[in-house]
């Protein structure tokens, strides 16, 4: 199947930085043939897409989200953030079962792609149910399956002194296998849309010993690393108390650094913090509207750049816009650093697409419009009235572009979401068996309640 | 005529701050004939709109924008904002012409329908250009015409010693008239959804002498009046330099905050500015998205909230998006002061909507659904992915809802936007007349370039 993008402005987000104005853009068998301003002699297209007015950009990529926890949607907000997941969380997460992951993973990706998304990195409880969400709508995803130190039936309490994390290395164990065992049996499924990784659930649920024993095993199976880094105060002050050093300190001392990792918010870090960042080669997923939200901070993502760190956007839980999430990192990182030159539309784009890439180690196959890279792509029409009058379309994209202006979300050259519906015919049903599943936890939230 | 919004969530944005779910809203005439969870006996709809499972809520109210400066889009992001103001933005605007700023406005208040405003608030050249397109495109409007200290062909430009403004009291005395025969000339037209002010530009942008002779006429005219305030650092400046005091404090002193005043922006003031705004009811237009934007600034609405000054909400130039602004407000806000439960849902909702129908003094006909007040209204439907599952409505929309949730935006009771297309018909239209005027505009600008 060959497929042409005919007319339309291509921003590659190549190393080059190379925007063409009505431009080309060949598809063959689902990677990318060439992107040019001609169509080579020897293209002849089996379709051909007229994209003419348009801005065409890589797929986004998120780079840190968990599409089931879609189902708490609504019960979390405006509550003790830090709190809430000492007390609750944890607990809420027990009552989940693999149909509930199954059907918040499919609202969730199906929202993603609407939303320009065309790549996932999702770690979560139940990941083979998301990986068959994941398989079944057509998006991309880099997926591993959460592991704590502890049962999650006997969470971490408060007590006088702290927080309790009732480490059990036994419980850890169990879930060290299942994750190992996840990510053998699903790595390269789907046509190849679906990666894996290993995915420790943050520095401070987890202890020494089982961070060691999470690096040798990630070693020994030439596994990638996502894990929750430096999000919460407490997360810190666990970690300095348990260890005396920062919570990145301590993965670089646990030679957990030695695997390629991704660190999801890195908020509480220090300046040598962000040198091992930079020396180990860490990525960071930078989620700034969630922050933001629920615990009024954001991360230092400008002195993380500055140093060389690879940072990416995630959205976390509840949603699945990235646009909006690249212009709020943008504003509110101009707002934090007093520059407002900082995050210019092109730099911000471009942690939606090739740095995400680069922090899930796709770069080689997504994140940027280049010739034999996957055909991950999304199309903006920018005839509406938001967008209009247009002379910079990626600027007019970027500062007042919204979801009404996706056109086309292409994965691996297919058109999953033509900007009405998707390629999945059944997003009624979806619908349906969310509220149902929804229905169901919410019960089981009130029997717990009751319970306690 | 009489419709009835049978089913939904009603929030009324009341006093009570009342939301009613499964609710009934009657319109009679235009105006919300009742508010209730069951239908009174007496009336008999002509038609019924089904809003089961959708949220209703007033509609939006955007207290500050330019709509014609639409225009400009594209070409004044990334550049040093506060320079371009003296030596650029006046020149440009100088290029204005009324079918330009008509056309521009025409697309302005589209796009504001298409976001669920039902209120702009707007001050520009031209007005009677924007009051127009206002009253063509059926969206209500609060309307100045721009008044400056200058001649608009005469701007203020850059001197080794500061900023030189060109003051010119006969350029100034002429806009005034003009600017009164204009409020004069439109007040209550377009079946009453065009109100009018007096709008001079900004504290800096006229002296003490042309201040003291707006109040005086806006006191014998019965004007309020609607002026940028604080706004730039440069601003704050040229006052302090000028009259020893603070932008707020010349205000007072000069007698303008007698009358009912709207200050767009107010970000540098001191805390005795914030409570000379308080004691002389001055309403203040919080801009967030610009002001991040342009700046990297944020005003400091929870001190002025704090103090009892209302708060409304703008966008300024090039967009129309309030929920997005709402959202936004909130997010950056939690940020600037550390407090993850400053502004929820419910309290930036009601500055899109109840506060700024107080900032502009119409807390009496719109802002909140309310029998007797005029059926300005916006439906939201929540049955889409982003906002499932729905525990709680406003909740879901203030924080993952967007443009794609809108169903009906709707104007003294008439169906202005049903989601996908506009009770204007002419829609393709104001694009391909937007092109022309943009496209001519752009080439005077060259023109100017040239010329320089």
């Amino acid at each position: 199947m060959r497929t042409l993008l005919a007319g339309g402005t291509i921003c590659t987000f190549d190393s080059s930085h190379r925007c063409i104005p009505d431009g080309y853009l060949g598809i063959n068998d689902g990677r990318i043939a060439f992107v040019s301003n001609e169509i080579p002699g020897n293209f002849n297209p089996d379709r051909t897409i007229d994209c003419h007015g348009d801005l065409i950009l890589p797929g986004f990529v998120n780079c840190h989200t968990h599409l089931a926890e879609n189902l708490f949607k609504g019960l979390m907000e405006e509550v003790n953030f830090e709190g809430l997941f000492y007390t609750t969380l944890f607990r809420w997460e027990s009552l989940l079962d693999p149909e509930m992951v199954y059907w918040g993973s499919m609202a969730g990706a199906l929202d993603a792609l609407r939303c320009g998304v065309t790549t996932i990195s999702d770690m979560y409880h139940h990941a083979s149910a998301t990986a068959e969400a994941v398989s079944e709508v057509g998006i991309r995803g880099h997926i591993g399956q959460k592991i704590l130190g502890f049962a999650l039936k006997r969470p971490p309490h408060q007590t006088e002194s702290g927080i309790d994390y009732n480490f059990d290395f036994s419980a850890f164990s169990a879930q060290l296998d299942a994750a190992v065992e996840f990510a053998s049996a699903w790595a390269g499924k789907a046509d190849g849309r679906i990666t894996t990784c290993i995915a420790p659930h943050a520095t401070n649920t987890l202890n020494r010993e089982m961070f060691a024993t999470i690096a040798d095993r990630a070693a020994a199976e030439g596994l990638r690393i996502h894990l929750h880094l430096a999000q919460m105060a407490s997360e810190r002050k666990a970690i300095l108390s348990r260890e005396g050093m920062g919570c990145v300190a301590f993965l670089e001392d646990v030679g957990l650094l030695d695997r390629p990792v991704l660190g999801a918010h890195a908020i509480f870090l220090d300046e040598g913090e962000i040198e091992i960042l930079r020396r180990n080669n860490v990525s960071v997923a930078h989620n700034p509207v969630p922050n933001a939200r629920d615990a009024a901070v954001v991360a230092p993502i400008d002195r993380m750049q500055n140093a060389g760190v690879t940072v990416g956007l995630g959205t976390d839980a509840f949603e699945m816009n990235l646009l909006n999430t690249a212009r709020f990192a943008a504003l509110i990182s101009r707002v934090h650093t007093g520059q407002p030159d900082y995050l210019p539309a092109y730099d911000a784009l471009a942690m939606a697409t090739i740095e995400g890439a680069k922090a899930l180690g796709l770069e080689q196959e997504i994140g940027s419009l280049e010739a034999g890279k996957c055909a991950d792509i999304v199309v903006f029409d920018l005839s509406s009235l938001n967008t209009q009058p247009l002379d910079d379309p990626l600027k007019n994209l970027f500062y007042y572009g919204d979801v009404s202006n996706i056109k086309y979300t292409i994965v691996n050259g297919g058109i999953v979401y033509d900007g009405r519906n998707f390629s999945w015919a059944k997003e009624s049903a979806v619908k349906e068996e969310l509220k149902r599943v929804s229905i169901k936890l919410r019960s089981k939230i009130q029997q717990l309640k009751r319970g306690a």
